[in-house]
């Protein structure tokens, strides 16, 4: 039983999507989409960006790999040019998950803070002391937890902040349409201080990234700037058809029906066992086993007893913070949530010699 | 009739490649290898790594991009893990396919230096004075040329010179199973001194990157590394059962028939219009025009008749140097072939009232 695949809404081996990938490939037949094919059947990839940009009720890019996304949305933000021509004070959320990949490859004369999670009272007093500040979080965290978006909002009324949310865990599983985490907390214009990226994999259950942007200059700004080489990372065809496969299940009353199924799921876990993110809807939870040892024990425990989960380790939950990691997805049935639990407090009682504390 | 795609055997249609991609989403059926995948189903990757390592006579990792192979090769890279610890100077070929992604993206400490395109002696210099250099070029060049791999391989032995080669444009049409324009200069045990990295989509027809090393610590360095959040660039599924697909192509004597079909197309092409490439057996020929009015025009006239080719600009091919880039591929019939070179020799008299002039 997997407690590890971020599918969360179990749409990855969902027919429509995975008949959608088949589809497209047998329709060129090919896996990639051709230069020539982006000008001439160029329908696959213009259908699908319209149909994401309706869900998402923002200019959608589509684009290969989340990695693409990053590296083309981080090379315009440092550029300067979201921000009326000055080059932001970059700050991260030490949590964020651009934070290890591009302070390794940031631009040389890139100003770069980084802040503790969350810590909103920080990143005031940057927006308070610079006159461009942007800010590069994500809406849902790898390990569980999120950004307070509503006080983001503010700081960004307060102050012109400019928000990179980087949603690649936030997408499908939150709002009517699965619009995501963040994007379901602005209104209903993006507008020209916001950019929002996500993963067509995950919880969207294909492959690729997206970028939201608010304003038809973003849009033709971003564009110009896909700067890598597309013969060498053509779209592939295979998950354009998935994706416009997934863009259907989304504008369906099934979206929401397998989001109140996860919820279900996961409330269910939370009736269980209580962890951190108890209560707050995110299908991630990381339930705190003190030492490295135990979590290693324990997590090898439920392997053997069929449950596959993982071991977060510093840094990314803090350095003494070992847990085990589990991905409720609305696939799981509830006699295996029940199952999971059961070993987990079984195996945690095994190695500590004592219950696994209900707080 | 497409001269710009870059799938220089025709592998991307070729039914045993096309079949690969949807046998394997069928059989997951899935379009993203999960992490639990890859403990529990690991195979489909292991077995394409295996047969990959095989071709290219390399130990090789395999990755859902190119632009993830980017980011990892040259994150190591600059580390000076594989300079003997001392980080190198990096030097880029004015050309080099990344030369503008990753200098926009170095980390602050890296010292770089641009050298014109092929300026062997100017490398060799730069060898003298430092201790650890690194050499970033393609094997094949996009807009066609090639580095002189044999004069490097002579730097490599005289200065110890580390070589990272991108031939994202040299797989599969060189060599006896396709193992590429560079590695197939290079000798049966590719050392500790050399990496090359190739797409598995242009000519090997399937979608994703690969990394090939030469030594085992290498390997381990470079799978430690894999720095991004595996969660948001999930292996593609189909695009491993494609690049499966066409290892067989690989290993079967239809790859020198096809090779040979190519060369015969390129003879053909070299034989009606003379380039600066005549007789190099790249399948790219870039043919220059002077103006980037006449190439505009000449494009459009090729274009309005059926022949669908790319219009290169500085920096591209140098400041004057403005051309009609023509990718031939095995695909290609001799009628085509003769159609596109009627047709451009008859749209450069008109638009500069002069024939083209045979070199």
């Amino acid at each position: 039983m997997d407690f590890v695949h971020s599918s969360y809404l179990g749409l990855d081996s969902h027919p429509a999507i995975v008949s959608g990938a088949i589809a497209a490939i047998q329709a060129q037949p090919s896996l990639n989409l051709s230069i020539a094919g982006k000008q001439q059947k160029f329908n696959l990839l213009r259908e699908l960006e319209e149909s994401l940009s309706g869900i998402f009720r923002a200019r959608v890019l589509a684009f290969s790999s989340m990695m693409l996304v990053d590296l083309i949305a981080m090379s315009v933000l440092t550029s300067g040019q979201l921000t009326g021509g000055s080059k932001p004070v970059l700050v991260f959320d030490s949590f964020a998950r651009l934070s290890l990949t591009c302070q390794k490859l940031m631009a040389h004369d890139t100003r770069v803070k980084t802040i503790v999670h969350n810590d909103i009272g920080a990143l005031e007093r940057l927006c308070r002391k610079n006159p461009a500040v942007a800010y590069v979080c994500d809406g849902v965290y790898w390990m569980g937890g999120y950004s307070p978006i509503q006080e983001l909002r503010q700081l960004q009324e307060r102050y012109g902040l400019f928000l990179y949310i980087d949603d690649a865990h936030g997408i499908s599983t939150f709002g009517n349409q699965g619009e995501g985490y963040a994007r379901s907390q602005f209104p209903h214009v993006l507008g020209d201080r916001t950019i929002i990226t996500g993963s067509l994999a995950n919880g969207f259950g294909a492959s690729g990234g997206i970028l939201m942007v608010g304003t038809a200059d973003h849009e033709a700004l971003f564009r110009q700037h896909s700067v890598h080489d597309p013969c060498s990372d053509p779209h592939n065809v295979a998950a354009l058809g998935a994706a416009l496969g997934s863009c259907k299940v989304h504008r369906s009353a099934e979206l929401r029906q397998r989001q109140a199924q996860l919820a279900q799921r996961i409330d269910l876990f939370d009736r269980r066992i209580a962890t951190a993110g108890k209560g707050n809807s995110l299908p991630i939870r990381t339930i705190i086993v003190g030492s490295e040892i135990n979590a290693s024990a324990i997590a090898r425990g439920l392997f053997d007893s069929g449950f596959y989960t993982l071991v977060t380790f510093f840094p990314t939950v803090g350095k003494r913070a070992v847990g085990i990691r589990v991905c409720i997805t609305a696939e799981h049935k509830e006699g295996d949530i029940e199952g999971l639990c059961d070993c987990f407090l079984e195996q945690f009682a095994e190695r500590t010699g004592k219950p696994y504390p209900l707080r």
